[in-house]
Parts: C-alpha cells; sequence; structure tokens
C-alpha cells in the first residue's frame, strides 16, 4: 500500500515531536453534513449504508474534502459484532440501535454465533480495504470497535438505556454470568480490530461509549479488565508501522489512572476533565486525544477560535496531543465551523511549536 | 419548635462523631412508592402537590413511615423559583418541565419578576412549617433550592435537555448576559433559602443537578461562583442550632477540590468516585453525602447488602458521612429494598464503630 503522506496523527498518538496538533472529529462522517446526508438517503437505512463498501467509503471521503483533517475514520457501527452474533440489530428512528433478541443468561450466551471476520463481517473489512485504497496515504484510517462493556449494555438491555437498570442488576446478582459474556466479547473485539489492521486500518480505536455509568470499583472490574485484555490482543505492527491504540471512555474522570496503564498509546478525554488533570492522572504514560465541548461549535466563530485555543493551552507543552471533541460532533452544527475549528487547530498550534 | 430527637446528620453534616451513619435517599418521597402514588393522584398535577401544604406534608411524610430515615426532605420542586418569576412552568407527561417563556436576552432578564417570599413563595413556606410541626423533632427536616446554573438550563433552554446547546451557546457568545441572568437567581436562591430556613428548614441542599455538563474552567466561571454567593448569603445560624448547607453537582468529578473550598459544610457525590478519592479531593474540609448507584436498589437483598458495606467501606474512619445514593431513587424500585438498605447502613455503621 501508499506511505502514509501525513503521519501527523500517528505521531501524536505515539507522543512523537509533530510541526502541529494533528485533528481529526468524532463522527467527523455525519448527519452535520448535507452531502453525507444526500448518501444516507441514497442507502436506504443507516445498515444498509455502512454495508455498502463504496458509500461508506464516499461518507469517510466526505469531510477531508471540507476540511483540512489529519485522519479518517471508517464509517461504521459500534453493534457491528452483535449484530454478527445474530442478534438481531435494528434501528427505530429516534429511539436508537434495538435488538430482537436480548442476551441475558448462560443459554443466550451459549446461543450467540461467534462471527467470522470474512463471512460475517467481511463488509466492514471491505469498507477499510476500500477506503485506504480510496485515501491512497493522504492520512491514516482509523478502525474501532465498541468496548466489551459498551456491546454487552446494548445486548443485555436490548436497546439504549439510560438507566442501565438490566445489566446492573446482572453485574450485580449474578457477576460470573456477565464476565462469561464479557470473555466472549473481548475475544471477538480482538478478532475484529486484528482484521481491520489486516484490511488496513492504522489506527485502532476502543469506544468504551458507556464505561463512565460504572462506579470506579465496577468499571474495574467489568470494563477495564477486558479493555487491558484487548490492548494486549492487538496486532500492535503492520507493514513496519506501529498502530497506536486508543481508548475512549465517555466520563472516564479518576479512572483515566487506570486506563493509562493499560499498555494503551492514547487516551480519548472528554471534555469534563481539564486536559492539564488528564496528563496529571496519566503521568505522561499516554498521549491525549480531545477535548472540547462539541456545543462550543453552536458559538460564532470568534468564540470557538478561543475555546481551541484554551483547549490546546490547557494540553500545555510537549508531544502528545491530537487534537478532537471531547464526544461525537451535534447533528445541528454549521459545516463551516467546524472548518474554523481545524484551521485554528493547525494555525495556533504552529505558532506556538514556532515560539 | 421542638427539639431534635435525632440530630444525627446535623453532626455528620457538622463532621462531629456519631453512633452510626446517617441515611437520607433523594427523592425518598416519590413514585417508587404506592402511597405516594395514590397521594399524587388526590392533588392532579405535580405542582398542586406542591402547592398543597396538607399533601406535601403528607409525601414528605411517607417515607419515614415505612424507613428509618434520619432526615425528612421538604417535598417540592427545583423550578419553583423560575414558575414564581413568571415563566409558567408546566409539565408534560414523560418529557419533563417546561416553561412557557425562554430566557434568553436581556430584555427578558429585565422583564423577570423578582419573588417575594411569602407573595409568590408563601406556599413552600407552609410546606416548610406544616412538615417541621408534623414532624415534631423526630428528624430535621431538609430545605433545597436549585443552584443558578442549573435553574437557567432550563429558564434558558425552555424545557429539559440533553445537549444544553442553547445555554452553552450563549455563555459562549454572551457571556455577560448569562451572568446577569446567574447573578438575577443567586440573589433568589439565598432569599429562597433564607425563607426556608425561617420557616423551619434544618439543612440548605443546593442541587447543581447539571453543572457536570460543563468543561471545569465553566463550571468555575458558570456556577461554582454563584454556589459560593449562595454558601456565604445563607443564614448559617437559627435558634442556637448551626444549619449545614450541602452543595450537589452530579458528574462533579474533579471540581469536589473547588466545591470544597466555597465555605460549605458537606458534598453531595455522585457514584462515579469513590468516596476514599472524594476525600482525598476535598482534603477533609467538608462532610460527604453519598454514594450508591442507585440501580443497586435493583439487585437482590444480600447484594444491596455488600453494596451498602462496599460505600461505608469506601469512605473510612473518621467522622463526616451521611450515607444517601449518588442520584435520586428510581421509580421502579421495590420499596423494601430501600428498607434493606437503610437497615444495613444503620447495622454495619454502628458495628464498625464498635470495633
Amino acid at each position: 500500500m501508499t506511505a502514509l503522506k501525513n503521519d501527523t496523527l500517528i505521531k501524536a498518538l505515539l507522543r512523537q515531536p509533530t510541526d502541529y496538533t494533528p485533528v481529526w472529529i468524532m463522527r467527523q462522517a455525519g448527519r452535520y453534513l448535507p452531502e453525507y446526508r444526500a448518501t444516507r438517503e441514497q442507502a436506504g437505512d443507516f445498515m444498509s449504508l455502512c454495508r455498502n463498501a463504496e458509500l461508506a467509503c464516499e461518507v469517510t471521503m466526505q469531510p477531508l474534502r471540507r476540511f483540512d483533517l489529519d485522519a479518517a475514520i471508517l464509517f461504521s457501527d459500534i453493534l457491528t459484532i452483535p449484530d454478527a452474533m445474530g442478534l438481531g440489530l435494528y434501528f427505530t428512528p429516534g429511539e436508537g440501535p434495538k435488538f430482537e433478541r436480548t442476551t441475558r443468561t448462560i443459554a443466550d450466551i451459549k446461543a450467540l454465533k461467534m462471527p467470522d471476520m470474512q463471512d460475517d463481517l467481511g463488509y466492514v473489512m471491505n469498507a477499510v480495504s476500500t477506503i485506504r485504497k480510496e485515501l491512497d496515504g493522504r492520512v491514516p484510517l482509523i478502525g474501532f470497535s465498541g468496548s466489551p462493556w459498551t456491546l454487552a449494555t446494548y445486548m443485555v438491555e436490548g436497546q439504549s438505556t439510560r438507566s442501565f437498570e438490566v445489566i446492573k442488576t446482572l453485574i450485580l446478582n449474578e457477576p460470573s454470568t456477565a464476565h462469561s459474556l464479557l470473555s466472549v466479547l473481548a475475544e471477538s473485539v480482538i478478532a475484529y480490530m486484528n482484521a481491520q489492521i489486516q484490511s488496513g486500518a492504522q489506527v485502532a480505536m476502543i469506544f468504551d461509549t458507556w464505561g463512565g455509568v460504572l462506579s470506579p470499583a465496577m468499571y474495574r472490574e467489568f470494563s477495564l479488565r477486558y479493555l487491558q485484555q484487548i490492548v494486549e490482543g492487538i496486532d500492535r505492527q503492520k507493514d513496519g508501522q506501529k498502530i497506536p491504540v486508543v481508548l475512549f471512555t465517555k466520563g472516564a474522570g479518576q479512572n483515566l489512572t487506570d486506563m493509562s496503564q493499560t499498555g494503551c498509546d492514547a487516551l480519548g478525554v472528554d471534555w469534563t476533565i481539564d486536559l492539564s488533570q488528564a496528563r496529571e492522572l496519566t503521568g505522561g504514560r499516554v498521549a491525549l486525544q480531545g477535548n472540547l465541548d462539541p456545543s462550543t461549535l453552536f458559538a460564532d466563530p470568534e468564540a470557538i477560535r478561543a475555546a481551541v485555543r484554551r483547549t490546546l493551552d490547557s494540553y500545555g507543552e510537549g508531544p502528545g496531543h491530537a487534537f478532537n471533541l471531547g464526544h461525537g460532533i451535534t447533528p445541528g452544527v454549521n459545516p463551516d465551523h467546524l472548518g474554523v475549528l481545524v484551521d485554528e487547530v493547525h494555525r495556533y498550534s504552529r505558532s506556538t511549536r514556532a515560539d
């Protein structure tokens, strides 16, 4: 494959010096872009878009045509693994993802199909290789998966939840059942990430979207230990290039310290903690990715630029920062505002390097 | 008024030694109790229940008849102040509170009626004095208010929100407008809490429900500074008794350190941080109230007892802990499970004191 022309993100995630702070945005291929909405309509439903390699490649490339972003991220869903396990993923407008069958007992877990990375998830691998080809080395491609805990919340609850009552009852009443499910998921996530890397993913990111709803003790037992297993199981080298592994837990807070000791390369950080504090908590062991409040993009361009500078300043000096929002970009944002953000990240970070 | 027979909560909040750890529960008078649902139906809508002193007293007393709780909390809503300012509070089933008019401009702020604590909020004061009389010194009565930031989120957005887009845009684009609103609210909250104390409230709690959606820098500027003003403005003494002031920000995380320096007596803590860590962050300056995950009450009695013991152990030795959930009790909980919790808090904390 073509050599990488812009490896700024890879370097930043490996805590190597860069000329400027690289930036990409969670959900950069998404509903805030009119061209995304058009392609999505063409595809029909959301999963049809994910399953069509050409269209998934198209929406992945769309934000790169508008903005000077330092990475592309695979367009896919975090729930592809449980879907491939035979649970019947579907989407109800305004209600988020749902499964036809829940997974709550040992019998349910035994009935899960172990997904084959080509037969069941080949559509993801096709999307990865199609996008890599289209990128032609312009920027790195980030592959991703949901974390075992996050996947389990949807599988046990059967749908999105705000209270997590069913899975929290399960981990308290039947912790061994929960661990059986999480173990199965951890193995699948490792196989899934390694297949993505084989297909061309150059960064591996694990979204532990719902880790932050647990107490720290429960987080360590039911989420972190499986993240650790995944970090250890991912192939970190491909074609002589190191593959950085990034973990992201929304609302990680104090858990950042434990997360930084898993051996991962970088941590995603949300906006409820200062990057300076996150740096202290993680003791220089990892790079940090984040962490502007996505709502900032609703403000005026001057306010956005000021907020970008505050975020860059809060990280401070030295390598190891990749700029991002603290969560996915919000659908109602004016796309031009993201352009303002990207340009200010590059301009201001170059200016401080030159000091 | 009658002397307090059980002052365990007051002592714990003032970091004085107690024979056992006192416990009360956020939303202990609420939908999980069938007798609450019956009284609520009798009253009609939610605000009619708040406005009727006899019925508000009845629902306040209901959990005390079932459980050995160490405090009562005024039955009311956090949005009584903006309602009294003339914004037209109403509730739509399943959608939370709404206002007929939003508050987004200087003109809107100037049009706000400054509520009179007797003419406009006398129904709250009637409820406080009615409950105090009915309690007859059995346990202390907690009065409360929403924080300026939390009240402002509803006033600016006009309703519940998950994204806080309108108010976050306001604080970035027009910070001085936001500060005008927050200043007006801080003054009203002080007057409101002092009127409650005059009427018989023995603890003052400020619910900063939405402080945790801000970055730490924004939290300090738009929430904490008004909490500080309120702590300084509350009458901390009544009839020779000290009135403890408790601040609660959901998702406070690292902000706990700043909060502990406001001069308040205690901080409410949610379950996303260990009490041992919260103690470190607050350096012994305040008592801590919390912090069991409300979902724990869906588990079996034995799992609930174990979780209670872990929470008590996580605080560790020494005075200054009042047991509570980390957020309000969930409507679907079996009331008997709360009895299990309350009894285990008392039993286990007595047993560790005796060691």
